[in-house]
């Protein structure tokens, strides 16, 4: 299994008097606050980091989209993955805004990708694949896959980056994501499935229809990475990956969307330490997402109604975590404005 | 009166189609797609921009702490604005972070600023009037407030600035913001009342009893300017102020927490078209925050648990409205992508 380190929770009240400390009532900032003191006790210091941050758009295609869960061609999914390495879509465009190193992970898809500075060589196989005919990935594929996206984060830990947004790209990839929710967090599968890109109601119902068929011909196992595999998809077996080795050298692991958070469920269920070194991004507008989040105990940094994926999340709420290292490194203190003396003490004893 | 000019609807299909050819599926980036169509429309133009960020924290005291509704030495408004004026507190660090100049505006403190490169001078008098026994302010200070703030904000729309955010100093300037609340929106004073920077229940009863008894004395108008003098501040006066003349120059106002909403609803029962011009940057912890928000029928873009005030929640927001221009100046097309040709067809049949 993968060691992932616990918070220095000894730090933690050092860590909270030196915010108590700002010039400022006790808990004004909020989820700033909050997000300082986590990655204070991520890193094991009174000054956390953000450094050289990397956003992974992880990919795959899914064969399960021949039974019609998508009205969206699966050529999409190469095709964007082409344009988000030449900096286009949502989340090029949106990690070179925010500062980050932007790479497309192919987990899976189903184009032979020329070599690419901003591409990351993770595929297991063409495709995932049909879940409602068979698992959609044998074990051996499974964690190949989990290995893959390790490996890939590893890369850039080495190279001391101290955060990693995950995003997917992969049409057909609320199916295995919905049937993830249903399956760890044993909701009815009526309750954890949306319109995605774009379905009608009609939509919907179909793609519950094939959610629940997998669901009864495989059957839910005890074994976290058997539902993975059975239920899942590579770029979400990937991602769970990434965000296991990401929390194993102490990195921030930002989370977008539907997809992504089902990654982080599966993550958890392997490893639910793993869960200490994850930031929610966003509640996005499909309506599992608000039960991913509630599963996992995770407070959204933003809501925007967002149900892009790609990333895009993770990029728009890191400006908060970067305004939250600011705070916890730079904000003077009482003291150091000097506003008058009494302010902190009094503000204290409410 | 002030002439708030109309929204440039007639470019509203125009924008939205330009939207709609971003190669996402239709509507997948929620708020940032509504900032980005409001921008197209206060602006006149398919490409608007956010030029010169200004954010200006009005800072006035209040003679109504000597009721003691407040643990806070009133000392610590000027102490605060020299802090800000350094480039310290939240305000002073986030706005640096987030690409804002910074402003102190005194409408109303009480003490002799010298001139400062970043101090602009709005005084109307040193402190509101303690608004338990007269009203906050005369007609004629209120008028004076509101045209000092008029000035400051055109100062900025002259050379350029597109967006201006408001954050506010003001010890025991809660007491003010709630009572607004409760007169504009007719809702119980107990109901508007919060802890501000840190007042236990019984303060928090006592502060209500305050703005009873101020209702009781001075009556509720039918003049919405009438109302700001009886049981607003000078900061506020001011603010509602420079939202107005930045509605009037077609600037996009940043709105922050709970005092500088009372003075958007101010504003707002001055001149309703200004509205067209708000953006309420998040959803505050003091709980009247979430009633005016309602009273508004505005939508937060972010909701952190904020409750320091001076601008903070406009700064942190501003990166998500930078989002909406960068992406419907510059995200590519599903045809500049050569993404699948039909995808865009196919998504907005849903």
């Amino acid at each position: 299994m993968i060691n992932i380190p616990q918070l220095h929770t000894e730090l933690k009240d050092k860590i909270q008097y030196k915010l108590d400390q700002k010039a400022k009532p006790i808990g004004s900032l909020g989820m700033l606050e909050e997000i300082a003191l986590r990655l204070g006790m991520m890193q094991g210091t009174l000054e956390p980091e953000l450094n050289n941050p990397v956003m992974l758009t992880v990919a795959a295609d899914h064969e399960v989209v021949k039974e019609g869960v998508t009205p969206c061609p699966a050529e999409i999914t190469w095709q964007q993955c082409l344009n988000f390495m030449d900096g286009g879509g949502g989340i090029g465009l949106f990690s070179h805004q925010f500062g980050f190193e932007h790479y497309v992970v192919d987990a899976g898809v189903d184009f032979d990708f020329k070599p690419h500075k901003y591409l990351i060589d993770a595929k297991v196989r063409k495709a995932s694949r049909n879940l409602m005919h068979e698992p959609a990935m044998t074990m051996d594929e499974c964690k190949q896959a989990i290995e893959n996206g390790r490996k890939a984060v590893r890369r850039f830990a080495e190279t001391g980056s101290t955060v990693v947004g995950f995003g997917e790209m992969g049409i057909g990839n609320t199916t295995p994501a919905s049937a993830l929710l249903s399956v760890y967090a044993g909701l009815p599968v009526d309750d954890c499935v949306g319109p995605g890109s774009g379905l009608n109601t009609e939509g919907v119902k179909h793609k519950a229809h094939v959610i629940k068929t997998a669901i009864k011909k495989h059957g839910i196992s005890e074994e976290a990475l058997e539902n993975l595999a059975r239920f899942g998809g590579l770029e979400i077996a990937c991602i769970a990956g990434g965000m296991l080795e990401a929390a194993a050298q102490r990195m921030a692991v930002l989370v977008d969307g539907f997809i992504t958070t089902s990654a982080a469920i599966a993550a958890t269920e392997i490893c639910p330490e793993a869960a200490n070194y994850f930031f929610y991004s966003h509640l996005s507008n499909e309506q599992g997402h608000r039960k991913m989040l509630a599963h996992l105990n995770g407070k959204p940094i933003m809501q925007l109604d967002l149900r892009l994926g790609e990333g895009t999340g993770c990029a728009l709420a890191f400006p908060v975590m970067q305004g939250a290292v600011n705070m916890i490194n730079n904000m003077t203190s009482f003291d150091e404005a000097a506003v008058y003396n009494t302010a902190n003490e009094v503000l204290k004893t409410k």
